[in-house]
This record gives C-alpha cells, structure tokens and sequence, in this order.
C-alpha cells in the first residue's frame, strides 16, 4: 500500500486525534482500578448473604468498582444515543423493510414512541438520536441531531462503504456524542437503526472472528429461509471482496461497517477512554463492539453485555468474545432498546452492593465451617 | 381415612372458608379474558418493530392484559411479604448456618439492609415481613408482623411438619396478608426465610413431581458434596415418609413444607384468586408455587416465573413446569429477590406495550411481502 490508509493519517485536531501518536482511536483505554475491585469483591464477600447469592450481580457491582474507583459504584446518569444510517447493500434485497423506514423511524424516536424512546423516558435517561447517515435528508427533528456524513453507506458487495475521509469524520462524531456528555456521565448505552444493518453486522463478525457466514447470519428484522439464504451469500461476498484488504481493525468499519455502526464503535472506544463503561445491545451493537475491540482492544474491558437476542449468531458471537450476557429474553429489535432493558440490572447490583449491611454490621451469624 | 383430614374440614369464617363448598384454597382463582389477551397480541404486532422483536416481553404485556382485562396492563402497585418460619429439620444437620439466623435476619429486614429490602425500597414497593413460625419469638420490629404459629415446623424426617389445625391457621394468614393489600395491587412479590427450607423444598418438588431426590438437592446457603449427599438423604427420608400420605396437595405443605412455605403457597393462591398475578422468586419459592398448584391447579394461570437459581434443581422444576423464567443471573438467595429483580421487565412490557406508537400512528412502512 502506498497512500495514506485508516489509522495511518496521524491525528490532527480536526478529526479529534492524539498528536504524535496516530489517531484518537488508537489512544489506550483508561485503566481500571483493580485494588478497588479486589475491596469491592470483600465486601460481597461480607454481605449478608451466602457467598455468591447474588450470583452475576456480585461480577456487576465489582466491575464498576474498578472501573470507577470507588467502593460504593453507582448507575446513576446513564445516557442513551442512537446512530441511524442507511446501507446500500439493501440493493441486494437483504432486508424485508424499504430504506425509507429508517428516515421514518427518526421521526417515531422524535416523537417519543419507538420503543428505545419508551424505556429511555420511563427509565429517566437522557436521549438523542444522531443521524450519520440517512439515504435521504431528514427536516430538523426535536432529539434528533443532523450529523449526516453521506446519503449512505455505499454497496459493499461492490466497493468501500465510505472514503478514508468520510471514514475520520463518522469516527470524529461518535466520539463527539461523548466528550459532549455530561460529566457526572456514568453509563453509555448505545443503539443503532437502519435497514439493511444486521446483513452488515453479520459481515463484520466474520471478517473479525472468522466464524462461518451461515452461523452468523439470521432473520434480522423476519426475512424467511430462502431470505436468509440470499444474506449469508451477500455476507460471503462482502467478506470475500473486502478481507484481503483489512489488515486493521478499523478498515472493517471503513470498507463494511458504514456510518451507524462505525459511529456507534467510535462511541464505544471513546467511552473507555474516559472511563465510562457501555451497557451493549444486541447482535448488531456487538458486532460494532467487536469491530470497536478490533481498532483498540483495551475496550473490551469497559464493556457489559446487556443481552443475547433471539438472532442466532448473537450466542455464537458472544461466546467467541467469552462474553455473558445479563438477559436473555428474545429480543430483536436493536435501537439500544435490550441495553436499556438490563440498565436496573446494573442500578440494582449497585444498590445491593451498597446498602446492604455486612454480616457484622448487622449481628447475623456466619455459616459454621 | 376416618378422622377429617386437610381440605375436608370445609370452610368456616374463622379459617376463611368459602362456606359450603370447602376451605377457601380450593375455591375457583379468577378468570383470565381471553378476549383481551387476543386484542393485546393484535396491538402487538402492529406496534413499530418486526413481529416478535419484543420477544418474551410481548408475552408479558398480553398475559397481564389477560389477567387484568385492560388493554393497557400496568405494573404499578405491587407489594413485597416476606414469609418467615424455621424447620426442625435443620437437626439432621442439613444447613451451614445456625437456626438463629432466621430470626437475625428479622431483624436485618426490619431495619432494611438486607437484599430484599434494599431492592423493594429502591423500587418504591411496600414491603413487610410476616413471622409465621421462628423457633424463638422475636422481639417487636417495624415493617415485621408477629404471627408466630409455632415455635418452628417439627422434624419432618420423624413427624408432620405441623397439626392440621396449625395448617388451617397458616393459610390464613396467607390469605389475610392478600385480603389486607391496598385495592389497586397489580402484583405480588412473595419472599421466604427459613435456615433449612433449601431441604424442605427439594422435598416438595419431589413429593409433588416425582422428580429425582438427587436432581432437586444442592448447595442450598452453601454446603459441600458431603453436605449435599446428606440432603438427599434427608429429602429421601421424608419423602419416603410421608409421600403415602398425601391424598391431595394441601397435605404436603402441612406434613412437610412447613409455616413460611404453607403461608406463601396460600397467598400464591389468594392472588390469583383475587385477579393479582404473582412474581414467583427462585428455587424454594417455586417449591411453594408448585404446591399451591397442587392444592388449586388453576393458580397455574397467574404466575410468572422471574429467574432460574443457581440451585441446580431450580431449572429442572421450571421445565417440568413448562415454566419459562425471565431472568438467569446465578442468583440463589431468595428472600423474594429475583422476583424483585424481574419487576422491571413488568414494568417496561407495560410501558413498551402502551405507549409505542403503532405502523399506522407513525406512518412508518411496514414489512414488504
């Protein structure tokens, strides 16, 4: 290779880079604090309980302590974002949905009535949806922030997604959404809508962890069989066309990812650079999380996994990345919506792990040895 | 059989009967509306997202339409009891922990610093624990009511757990916990504590189910292989015992499920009578819920079944009942803590089911075919 490919141009202060040490996606992952985790782990272990009782909750509480760095860890201020964008692969007849639902889905998350839009209010969480990338203009939407890099992703069974440019700025504004959260933000919880993107997600997986085509594909939004068929066939032409020629991780996201999923990715690094965990959705998020691992591993470390949803290369994926998810309760919807399903999973593991008195504390015998 | 045995005694006003058609356990629980449950699963399938993507919580909002026969299911009100009872059998040896330690756990409730009461408080439920039989009175303690039947269940390996008469008594305070919950409760969370109950309810479950005595026994609180052989021992005792003896289901609470899990299997079935659905907790709360259903198979019809346990016996139990749980965390602590931890899942099937907005209200384009 002669020209300048991703991660190669260096950062400059235009696409949010680091200077001297290439781009800001590189940069490492803010380092957890593993004596507080080993604090956090003695306390469960004092906890009027049977050691263990609450089973992967304990694990939940004692992450967050090393990652906040503080005995008493809290959920308090999660935040939710959705990255829409819109695939040219769905010229291949992937998806049963025309490209004009993901336009329409903006307006449905404006008005408060997708169902990422429900659990976010009845959960208190603040919301925005961040458009990176709709086949068509979208009118200005309250929640919504216009941030549209292209009409689309390009065909990937023909060519690059997006140019190494539109690749930096679509990296550059999924760390925006974050370095322009609140500061007390202690959640990330992402979401991702467009048509076409779980024949994308399934295409990163295997490009990533070289796990079959017809493992990693599934219904999506309810394609049949034959429909199914069609889609590992465009999977493995993606991954033939494009393969050869990502020797980083983030060159998947360039040439397959397109805009939603690269942005959402970037959110995921940025995150773990500043030391805020993400709560991961479902199929098509983990695969923008692994695609996120593969530019900067470090991340993998700032990560839960909210939920296996009911694609079936979810649980195969999930178990490559030896990854367990908190629910497990058939979703398939994406939008972030299983991620704010498990957020009281990780309210409640604080809270126990908080306010529950230790066996001293409240006078209750120990077991006998 | 001569003398009048459990259910035969029919109902008087000081037991709660139902008059002259036997004790008020048996009498019918309340009907489901079938018609509503079909208009909650049409609303389903036209709300914006693929058909099914909700998964097993579109199940949830269409039974709770069932149960409440409204369109819009709401999970506002629900209340949290906690049961309370000791067990003779802790004499065989069976538990880690000595038998005071249902009674300081009382105490730790009362001042709410144990899992179930961190969890109900941060959930804004009611929460109160109902003493049906530690071995030793406790002293006055808010949020605690003092319904001591007896100083614990006998030994169940050498005797019935309590007098018919005892029996009759428990239930109703079961009933009269329900009877006495505010008008507007939508669900019913109910706990249990008791050293050695782990046992009682492998007995249980293989008295009722004819299931392995060594697939329902495990660690319980934690004990070891050894510990653990000697519960199957112990739960082969007693079933072996008193198995002959039990011509219909109330008897098995009264020869061996003992106060708290007699008290609980009656507001399982006063619930469901009353139109209330129950949240069922883990392994020994799901023993009790399969003896309500032994006693009064239609309760069947308004339970859910929140989280499979760590208790290796807890999965088996839940598919021989075709019971499909929500959650699967490793929890194994009981005190009604995962059906706590379910509660959420209610609630936002609720909250998706009525408040996202249809294909037609957002005008989004539905699946081509």
């Amino acid at each position: 290779m002669t020209e300048a490919g991703v991660g190669e141009s260096g950062g400059n202060a235009e696409n949010g880079g680091t200077g001297d040490n290439g781009p800001w996606y590189l940069a490492p992952v803010a380092e957890l604090n593993h004596e507080m985790e080993a604090l956090a782990r003695a306390r469960q272990d004092s906890l009027t309980k049977p050691k263990g009782a609450l089973g992967r909750l304990e694990e939940v509480a004692i992450s967050l302590a090393g990652m906040q760095g503080r005995i008493d860890p809290r959920v308090k201020a999660p935040m939710v974002v959705v990255f829409a964008g819109d695939h040219g692969v769905v010229k291949e007849g992937v998806s049963l949905y025309p490209q004009s639902v993901t336009a329409e889905m903006l307006r449905n998350f404006s008005r408060g009535t997708a169902a990422i839009t429900v659990l976010a209010r009845s959960m208190r969480c603040p919301f925005q949806v961040v458009n990176v990338g709709t086949v068509e203009p979208v009118e200005e939407l309250p929640n919504v922030v216009d941030k549209r890099i292209a009409a689309g992703a390009a065909n990937v069974c023909r060519e690059e997604a997006m140019t190494l440019e539109q690749f930096e700025k679509v990296m550059a504004v999924g760390k925006a959404v974050i370095d322009a959260a609140p500061e007390d933000t202690d959640c990330f919880i992402g979401g991702e809508m467009g048509i076409g993107n779980s024949t994308i997600a399934a295409a990163l997986a295997v490009a990533h962890t070289g796990l079959a085509a017809n493992a990693m594909v599934g219904p999506g939004t309810g394609v049949d069989k034959q429909g199914v068929a069609k889609k590992v066939a465009t999977v493995t032409r993606i991954v033939g066309k494009h393969l050869p020629h990502i020797q980083r991780g983030a060159y998947a996201l360039q040439r397959i990812g397109g805009f939603e999923l690269s942005a959402l990715a970037a959110a995921y690094i940025r995150a773990a650079q500043k030391g805020i965990p993400s709560l991961v959705d479902g199929y098509i998020a983990t695969a923008a999380a692994v695609s996120a691992m593969q530019v900067n591993p470090g991340v993998r470390d700032w990560l839960f996994f909210s939920h296996c949803s009911a694609e079936p290369g979810h649980r195969k994926l999930l178990a490559k990345l030896d990854a367990e998810p908190l629910l497990d309760l058939d979703l398939a919807l994406g939008e972030g919506s299983g991620a704010a399903l498990a957020l009281p999973m990780l309210k409640a593991a604080c809270n126990l792990h908080n306010h529950m008195a230790t066996f001293e504390e409240a006078g209750v015998s120990q077991a006998l040895s």
